[in-house]
């Protein structure tokens, strides 16, 4: 959400000099992404998006993270697709930070997305998870099941500083679904931060993904429970069962659900609330004071996750409990 | 520096209805200006900057900013143009803001200027002067001579935190400077802040000025001697002699500098650096903490200002003291 790291015009004119991709005629530091420094860079022969990146991103998952752009790129996916230098590789140094440059996408991130965008955002999650399907690398997710309740000790003993009860709230939760957590359901390599702001439309059309860095292997079901937490709220924490119904149907006509995974998406979806509860209680506790960038409120996905406790049935999501 | 106020795609593309500009294909925050909210919005007519003007900046002088940068392109200046909308205005509300779409300058500025750019930059803040001088609005320099003692006064008591002794350097200073201080030189509307930041260059070519928002009336030879700081000084604080002489003889080779404002030389570059250190010393002292930025360190202008102070003529900057 800021540059970090500041690129002079020699230094970026010099990394440039590496690419067949023109030279430089403009550039601007750009407040995308949170974790890591972006450039939009105009050259003579296009537009791209420069990233350094910074201290929270792991340089040896920086092959995964490029190498799936790529492969899913190839595969019909419209998202950023990394540029090689001539020495073929994509990955390099640039004010001592490890830097990639990847191709312009056009298009935006919708505010308020309608039940159209949810539709095309279930096909196009389905077409990544299948074009994702044969790509070598893997990822463990660190913010999956097993990673919430270690999470979760770190924030115990403030969380009923964000709101009273949060801390029996999740306590509870995570009993819950260490218990009944859904094992073996189909997986394979999920985008796992699947926001609006991460999905670009143009003229009503899904333009593209972008924010490849929460990447992992996990249970493609799960993906989808973090996009019906992320897209089908409103403002007021009702679930749209529209928009749900939208985007499962739009998952379902490109990847079939099986039984098991409709079965199991009310307990995705809960685990989904309490990964984004305990993230963003994390950084809600751990915000430097005077920041720029407020902190989502955590209580959002508290409100989600008690939509979730409610309810017994992907019905209640907008889809037929079989196939 | 940073994205204050977001911009929604629904509150953009309302926006940019009013305008025969094309309709959106893409926008990003960009880290550009200090006080200001910038985008830059890519149009299927063109590339533009969105600004919002946040609440450093009066809305009674948007006026004067954007009536100059349209009356000096107008005149061969290359500068952004402010966009009309079709009802003629250029000032529009957006977000709960003032706002205004400039076009898009190719360039960017250079972090090592050498003697090639400043004589570029001294034709043409020469021809800026120029071109402004029938510019019918005026704005008083709030940040010029007779408002360096009210800032000192703020920041007085801990000016030696800063750096042991400042307090009586600034004293002694604007003593000599209300005794001294030029009267009656040449002048019309100058940048007032025109640093390498706000210069763009393409191909060694000078592209164009950016960001007026401190624009103001006040002596010619006061813009040159606040472009002699900002472009002159090596990274030791050694006076780049070569510079200083491409800078002036730029200048003078457009607009023939009088042997009044030659005189005057060494006491405005002082007044110059005074008014830099002022700011940066009242930025420094009130930075908030765990800020992003970091304000510059004022202790750049000491340095400038003890060299301005040990030197008698014009010619010490590389010029000869009469015409």
């Amino acid at each position: 959400m800021a540059v970090y790291t500041e690129v002079t015009d020699d230094d970026l004119s010099a990394f440039l000099a590496r690419y067949d991709a023109g030279s430089l005629v403009a550039y601007k530091g750009i407040a995308e992404g949170v974790e890591n420094t972006n450039y939009l860079v105009q050259t003579t022969a296009g537009r791209f998006i420069l990233t350094l990146y910074e201290k929270r991103v792991a340089p040896t998952d920086l092959p995964f993270f490029l190498g799936l752009m790529e492969h899913v790129a190839e595969r019909g996916v419209s998202c950023p697709r990394p540029v090689h230098a001539r020495d073929g590789t994509v990955l390099s140094q640039l004010a001592g930070r490890s830097a990639a440059m990847v191709t312009f996408l056009d298009g935006f991130s919708v505010r308020k997305p309608r039940a159209d965008h949810c539709l095309k955002l279930g096909r196009a999650l389905a077409q990544f998870h299948l074009a994702a399907a044969d790509f070598e690398l893997k990822r463990f997710n660190a913010l999956g099941e097993t990673g919430w309740r270690p999470l979760f000790k770190k924030i115990e003993d403030r969380a009923d500083d964000i709101v009273p009860g949060l801390q029996a709230l999740i306590g509870a939760e995570l009993d819950g679904l260490d218990a009944n957590w859904p094992r073996g359901l189909p997986g394979g390599i999920i985008h796992a931060d699947l926001f609006p702001d991460n999905v670009f439309f143009l003229d009503d059309r899904l333009s593209g993904l972008i924010d490849f860095y929460f990447a992992c292997n996990d249970a493609f079901a799960y993906d989808i429970a973090i996009c019906l937490n992320a897209w089908c709220f409103e403002p007021d924490y009702a679930f749209n069962l529209t928009k749900g119904r939208a985007l499962l149907e739009g998952y379902d006509s490109i990847r079939t659900l099986e039984p098991a995974e409709r079965q199991a998406m009310p307990i995705l979806a809960r685990g989904a609330a309490v990964r984004f509860l305990l993230t963003r209680s994390y950084d809600w506790l751990n915000r430097p004071p005077n920041a720029l960038v407020t902190p989502h409120n955590p209580f959002d996905y508290v409100r989600r996750l008690r939509f979730h406790q409610s309810i017994r049935s992907i019905a209640a999501y907008g889809l037929g409990d079989a196939a």
